[in-house]
């Protein structure tokens, strides 16, 4: 395996992993990220997305980290690049890296001219990148293959983001910058609010089930804009202790997703 | 309001502050923790905990920090001690903090001597400290109101669990170091596996849910121990989508839950 060092954080090619790493923004303007570990890294392989740099850590790589770079190399016709420890460390969205990134392009899915029949996550303002991560990978999980975020969203691709979603990115179809209204033409589904400040209990209303739906979740505190509470179709609360204030975004969205996927294995679907 | 400088991070009490923050086992073996922001002074104000410091940043408290500070000294007859912005930001959980953080004596129940018919949330080997403090977030939103944690697990009380925690803590009662063999003298409920490699259907199996319940939740990746695998009365699986691995433990609880809470709630429970 051939692979080029590269010494100073001057570097051009690094200071743009750098920006990556350090500005979760960045993602979206550029349209590349960084993905660290073994399992993204095979998922990434295994995927269509297209590679600019594999980035290896001189000294700590372990053997199997070594052994992926080589094959996204060879599969993906991407150059290998070494750092330094204290180079890589600072890249590095976790404290102990395997020290094996990806740079890869993100992808880019073109926004449907019709609007599409299928059930949809959107993401209304949620900035926690761990969070963001979690979402991905809960809806994917519950069979919810379409994420749209609003532009004060998180970036969907920013590397923390990457970490948290363990790979359910390659799994779904992601579109950023999404307004409430946008969704109105590009999903032809029933808009569902989840609103801890009132609506119907979700485990007792009927129907909002039955056919595709965009279940729409807003960031702790604000909860949904109200431009988002505009296109709703109908509004639905999570029955939680009255003690408690809200739930954790991750967890109201594990819930809804979740009785949808109960109610539709239920009937068979 | 009477405040104490302390200007040196070779201070005593700075230096337990340090540990406290960066070393999360400190608080379980001191008995003491941080917790920081307006939120969790109010609630921390409004409890029975034994405040033992008050913390203000120098420079940068908003007027609210400071106005709490001193209804907190006054509430619970405490101390309140200003730090430099460096000092003050070296032990906050967060980047912005609002310069206000409470070190408090962690709340310690005795463990029963009779078993406790109620239902419990138990971690075994859960160590992000993130999505413990949602759990305890989640578990108290569902009505579950005992959690139960293994050695292993992230300190209950650790600064980046309470932060995570929103002060669920201060509505539920913890327990830590609890082997899965502790957990059949402690309560009397049924024990339940969350096990994503199998068991029953956790939708299409019934009885589960009457009476108490003891949810058993393992770590991402090794999942449950063995030890918590033989305790458990049955075993339950989330029916995920096939190509995916596994959902993130702060959802898979939200959903295994609030599918009890449902059927509960739709029973008039």
């Amino acid at each position: 395996m051939q692979t080029t060092s590269i010494t100073s954080p001057t570097n051009e090619r690094y200071k743009r992993w750098k920006k990556l790493a350090d500005t979760p923004r960045t993602s979206k303007k550029l349209g590349v990220t960084l993905a660290e570990g073994i399992h993204l890294a095979q998922v990434i392989r295994d995927s269509e997305a297209r590679v600019v740099s594999i980035v290896l850590r001189e000294t700590g790589a372990s053997a199997e980290a070594v052994k992926l770079a080589g094959e996204l190399a060879d599969v993906k016709d991407a150059r290998v690049f070494t750092v330094s420890g204290a180079l890589y460390d600072a890249i590095c969205p976790v404290e102990h890296g395997v020290g094996l990134t990806v740079e890869f392009e993100t992808i880019q899915t073109p926004r449907p001219h019709v609007p599409v029949r299928a059930d949809v996550l959107y993401l209304d303002g949620v900035q926690d990148a761990g969070n963001m991560g979690t979402l991905i990978r809960t809806a994917v999980a519950a069979g919810v293959r379409y994420i749209a975020a609003s532009s004060g969203s998180a970036g969907l691709w920013s590397p923390k983001v990457m970490r948290a979603g363990m790979g359910a990115h390659f799994g779904a179809t992601l579109f950023e910058n999404v307004t409430p209204r946008d969704l109105i033409d590009m999903f032809d589904a029933r808009r569902l609010a989840a609103d801890a400040r009132g609506g119907s209990d979700l485990f007792r209303s009927t129907g909002w089930d039955e056919g595709p739906t965009v279940w729409m979740m807003g960031a702790e505190g604000p909860g949904l804009s109200d431009a988002a509470l505009q296109v709703a179709d109908a509004r639905y609360l999570i029955p939680i202790e009255a003690s408690c204030e809200s739930l954790n975004v991750g967890a109201a969205a594990a819930v809804c997703l979740f009785e949808q996927r109960r109610r539709r294995l239920l009937r068979g679907e």
